[in-house]
């Protein structure tokens, strides 16, 4: 029997201004990631996400992001590790208050957009964004790109890790992501991004865009939740997994 | 023996900007409030904060406030007191995180600036308030002002509270401060602001403006901590109190 | 032989959230208010929208609001005058600067949210706002609600003004807005709409929720871009008024 | 005769927080920058210090940096040069609604912090800068550091330009500054600074920490205003270039 974990970045409105469709995808995901006001979400819809998740059987957990709402944490920054301790400590504990005030507990922390891309290469980044979570609770799973830095210093710290590998993007020799600058980063079809997410949990391989066979850990699913068809790509996902008798449960 | 908290907002530095004398104060009160990040305070400086509050005997509470840095909470926003709530709940657990990250508890909550007026006279912002404090931890202490809705709103709710009285403003004949727009608003010497704590300590009561002795309730006086001489301030207090054998401790 | 103007708010996206079809509406209304990053839009949205207009014949204006991007300007802050005179400086320069950089003129300014519902009602406001429309360039219009002492204001100073009427709105015996928390605040039908607007237009009238016919001057007509029938709403108020021979026009 | 420019940062204080000593210093020197609500200032405090300059016989420019008030624009992120088009537009289009509000006219542009040091080695960047510069009034004097890409860009664009140099920093032997990570980043002493920009004025080069005499291209001295010792530093300044015969006046 395999298992794999579903996940998917939420809680991304802010204000007036309205992002994903959270509540559709809910019903198919097994965990979820929440913007915690930095780069995407405010209080309001913080809060507003945490009680949808609370009513279903997913787990949740913080999404900090760069302090950059305009660029949507997609523009790196340079901050020191020590602002970035900061910065995680803040925006998880915020994000932690809202699950504990409906009786629930946080369950994990990913880094956003350009911090996750900076933490996966970058030592001392890395290192200040798995203190930061084990200070917070050192019970949190650390999800981060599979086989990288964060995930490596994450273990190193005792913090449990969950490997996350990405159903749409394409991989390179060396078991990373193809960067998005390249015009092969993404798959070509919804059909060949179920068939790497097949391969991926049953072998424990992907097939590189070079076509060479490259090991790789996938405790979690990346499913985007924004774009037209986010809702009808995670169905097609879900149903395959069902046919191939995997079952779909968090981390 | 009679006693009494003093207590001091603190950590209202900036970035680059920098305010208050907060580490020097920190050696003469017993409980400081430190602000969230939302009209003062970064996520750096409420570290920085709670570490030298974490090596002394004071208490630490949150200092939220409307989201108004520029400025600096003192503007009153028409917030729904569902937006009280969220904005209270996040800023309270983001501090939270800070103190739980150096394995303190916190304390105490109490409002900033125009958030605190509104909440001593709008029912339905005392009773998010209140209710926002008791959804992050029922353990904490609400501090508001004495007399006010927020006290009352809080003890309806359950949670223990602080009646907090002031040093350098002068009161009303029904109990409330005389307004700043008033030329009577403070105190016209730090002689006469020590005699009116060490009254309020000792008799319950405080003299109005117009000459009428009124109820007050104190359980913590609030100094202030920026301003030329608010050090040399608090230590007058602190001197006298201890001439009249007021212990001076945390509520 | 009649004439009006249709202007409709525009520029109201930020960073990775969109917000209205600006381009499709701008084919069909004379004249637009663009955000100037206070509450809504940011330095891109404000060049792309400014490029998009001046490819077309309408007239562009700054639409300056309170410094509250989550509160999408709709929250009433109590800023002073002089922070009010300030802040329109700030932003209508701005926008003027990207209107400058593709050869055009700024047109007019017309306040947003919470602060044309505020200076539509407190004199010092509605006068610090018309102060700064004419320091920063006299021959600006003031675009304000039609009765109000915005119009007043800015008026007396010796600035152009063009009083604005609202489509979907109902009105009072006292030509004022039937406020938004009345259940009678909308008009019943598109059909209910543009009729009164072609009232409003031919006869100068418009008939309250009462039955009263009340005079009211009409110089633009705010047409909203947000919402799923924004585009056929406005397509069936341009064929309307074409029918009837009004000619669409700038102020 | 030798003359010289001296430009001193101002105007960034933010709401409550207070920088710098702008007015004492306004005596002094011949030209100021003045921050534009992005990095540092707002709106009231652009307002009050274009007052204060526009009473003295100095230039007027604007100081553009990063959206990162938290950082003070120290910290490098990572903009497209469109963005940087667009938020330097929106910046200076600010500031020079309050120069013209008080009937003076925009000066020149220089950018702050980290946008100028990636702008002095980033030809993309230095090009967006003085593109948005040239697009807001082509007569407007691009100031940037002496020698960099900056200053080549404004060239071959057509604009006019100040190249800078700096009293309190060294120089490396190819003509730019010593990396602040370096100990010998700044002068040893009040004393060497005054000669460095004596050295650099009259013979037009500067002696290298290696002991390498080094062209250099003076037009402007920066003159730093925050720190304690500001003050009595350009006092200094001003009284040795006065006694070599050395005119202060604006480029």
């Amino acid at each position: 029997m395999h298992r794999i974990d579903l996940n998917c970045d939420m809680g991304e409105s802010f204000g007036a201004y309205s992002m994903g469709t959270d509540e559709a995808i809910m019903d198919y995901v097994s965990s979820i990631n929440v913007a915690c006001g930095f780069h995407a979400g405010d209080p309001s819809v913080m809060r507003k996400t945490i009680a949808l998740a609370a009513k279903r059987n997913i787990v949740i957990g913080a999404h900090p992001g760069y302090p950059d709402l305009q660029g949507f944490g997609r523009r790196k920054m340079d901050l020191s590790p020590e602002e970035i301790y900061d910065s995680v400590i803040y925006q998880v504990g915020a994000l932690q208050a809202f699950v504990h005030a409906v009786g629930k507990k946080l369950h994990h922390v990913k880094p956003h957009g350009a911090l996750y891309n900076v933490a996966a290469k970058d030592k001392s980044v890395a290192k200040a964004l798995a203190q930061a979570v084990y200070d917070v609770d050192k019970d949190l799973v650390f999800v981060g790109l599979s086989g990288s830095l964060m995930i490596e210093e994450a273990n190193g710290i005792g913090l449990l890790t969950a490997s996350e590998v990405f159903a749409d993007r394409t991989y390179q020799d060396d078991g990373t992501l193809t960067p998005r600058t390249s015009p092969r980063a993404l798959m070509a079809s919804d059909e060949d991004a179920t068939s790497q997410v097949l391969q991926m949990i049953k072998q424990g391989t992907v097939t590189s865009v070079n076509g060479k066979t490259v090991n790789v850990k996938a405790d979690t699913v990346c499913i985007h939740g924004d774009g037209k068809h986010a809702l009808s790509f995670v169905k097609s996902i879900v149903k395959m997994l069902e046919q191939h008798h995997v079952t779909i449960k968090h981390f």
